[in-house]
């Protein structure tokens, strides 16, 4: 076993990095939900002065990149690395976005769980000595990924009551060598899971195996127990996808339900907003996290964080051609201070 | 600046990794290419049994990982990670293709600048002490990249003589924190360059200037002199970029002519295959130095080479909205010993 690695998947990052600063950009409806109050900056429209909703979307990157530099107080030539991706094909929001930010740039893709991947290698090669400072961002956006991945908008079409709500918006953290945390301090890296789920209107179902899986693995690796964390959250699940979750994780004798929530669930007013499920997107558990979760460490409300962004890994063609919905969920173990 | 890094963009691995095994499976074009005796096997037609361009290519993936694997006489619970990426939207190549593997997977987009994104990070990772063993692996296919990025081809279209064809195969390496090397010592990350290239039937030239600012910056961080190289191998610039990125470099007092080559230049024999410019796509990197280069490596025929794989960030709605292309290129450097 690797000297850094606690049981197979996970590893104990004995200097734990700490981060710096987070920003966070959200649309129109994210700026009426649940969280309104918590971000950066709310866009006044879905275009946001640009022509098309990629470069809106390239566009939240580009300003969430600026704003949590600004927040952490550096300049780009303090940032070793930025590592980034989206849900665009070819993941064009976060390599136009970044396109002039002259930092060596390493490109992701985990769809939803990018934020939670991005967060585990920056703070690996931070750990490592590899880079004093690292931007980790993802970004998605409502209209660019309904004409990507369904129906054109103008169709006006019905959504499924288990369909979720892409989340326009782009959160970012700075990870830093030095800090006085919130430290990072394990990292859990998921493994590819397909409990044959073929539903594309049902994300949530296709990816709380993987998430029940990473948290299980995290357990089991790390021997702590749920009450260890005062909030254990998933990334973008949904109402429906985060019950499986916690069911799967009960048939596996781990009741974390008092301690449970869903950034999906958490960004809109489920009852108000007609998001059906909840949402999602690679800019749900980006936003919520640098925008409200991160907040809530820094003022003392949660002292330890497992937070678990979850991806589908499918695409139009894939389902065109009849395959199941893969899963995949990474973690990392956030720390308000190593007392 | 990071413990770890000499200048600005590389980092040294003062423990350097080595490349325990590699493993390349291609297309009945590329195996009948320059290379052809270097691959561990060439699938007789595209479809190689599935019924779709796409599977074909997942298949690659699965058994370009099961082969890599049988090389290094390692077995799926030996490796910490997997690091992957394609060009396919939303990566769904590796993603199916490693579905079953049951190893933690990290996935990755840089388009053809894949390969060396891959081994850089697996590469920090197993120095850094957070892994043992990784595979780092990607793949491209010609008939599933030419019918996402450019027409159908049924429609026969003209190509353009900048044009590049991609190549058909997988290619893997396994990195391993003991072994006898060959080592990674430096990683040199690239930036995004744009210089307002939007050809997209000329994408060596869109790709060449990223090329040309990572070689440079290796240089420059490392003090190293491009003699100290027997090898300077770029990605898949193909024959035009290879010849841009060389008028860069010599434009900015870097000589590396007689020893400079091109996977895309390499792969295919141009005077007397179809394919215009050469090779291109994630696949050719990947098996050009799983396949050649890593063995010539081995026979002592080379002993330093720079690997720097180069990607064009853009996408077909991207060129539709009028944006140009921006590149990367990341760079490794490999020893076939530390003497």
């Amino acid at each position: 076993m690797a000297e850094k690695h606690i049981g197979k998947q996970t590893v104990f990052l004995k200097n734990p990095p700490s981060i710096k600063a987070t920003a966070s950009i959200v649309g129109p409806r994210e700026g009426k939900g649940n969280l309104k109050k918590c971000f950066d900056y709310i866009i006044p429209d879905e275009l946001w002065g640009e022509d098309s909703w990629e470069k809106a979307e390239s566009k939240l990157v580009r300003e969430t990149f600026a704003k949590v530099l600004q927040n952490a107080g550096l300049s780009n030539d303090k940032i070793d690395y930025v590592l980034a991706g989206d849900l665009l094909n070819q993941c064009i929001a976060a390599n136009y976005g970044l396109r002039d930010t002259n930092v060596p740039f390493l490109g992701l893709y985990g769809a939803c769980s990018t934020m939670a991947e991005s967060m585990s290698i920056g703070s690996m090669l931070v750990e490592g000595g590899f880079a004093d400072n690292v931007v980790c961002l993802t970004s998605s956006h409502y209209c660019s990924a309904e004409k990507q991945f369904r129906y054109p908008l103008e169709l006006g079409s019905q959504r499924a009551p288990t369909s979720q709500w892409t989340v326009t918006g782009s959160g970012a953290v700075v990870i830093s060598a030095q800090g006085s945390g919130p430290y990072i301090t394990h990292v859990t890296t998921g493994k590819i899971i397909d409990l044959g789920i073929s539903d594309v209107n049902n994300m949530g179902a296709a990816m709380a195996p993987a998430a029940a899986d990473t948290i299980l693995t995290h357990f089991a690796d790390t021997g702590l127990d749920p009450q260890y964390y005062d909030l254990i959250v998933t990334g973008d699940l949904g109402k429906v996808g985060k019950e499986i979750c916690a069911d799967i994780l009960k048939m596996n004798g781990l009741n974390i339900e008092d301690r449970y929530n869903d950034c999906g669930v958490m960004i809109f007013n489920l009852n108000e907003q007609d998001v059906h499920s909840g949402g999602s997107g690679c800019g749900c558990s980006a936003t919520v996290f640098a925008g409200h979760i991160y907040k809530e460490i820094m003022k003392g409300n949660l002292k330890r964080v497992l937070f678990v962004a979850t991806g589908a890994l499918m695409s139009p063609i894939s389902s065109q051609q009849k395959e199941t919905i893969p899963g995949i969920a990474h973690a990392v173990s956030i720390h308000r201070s190593l007392d």
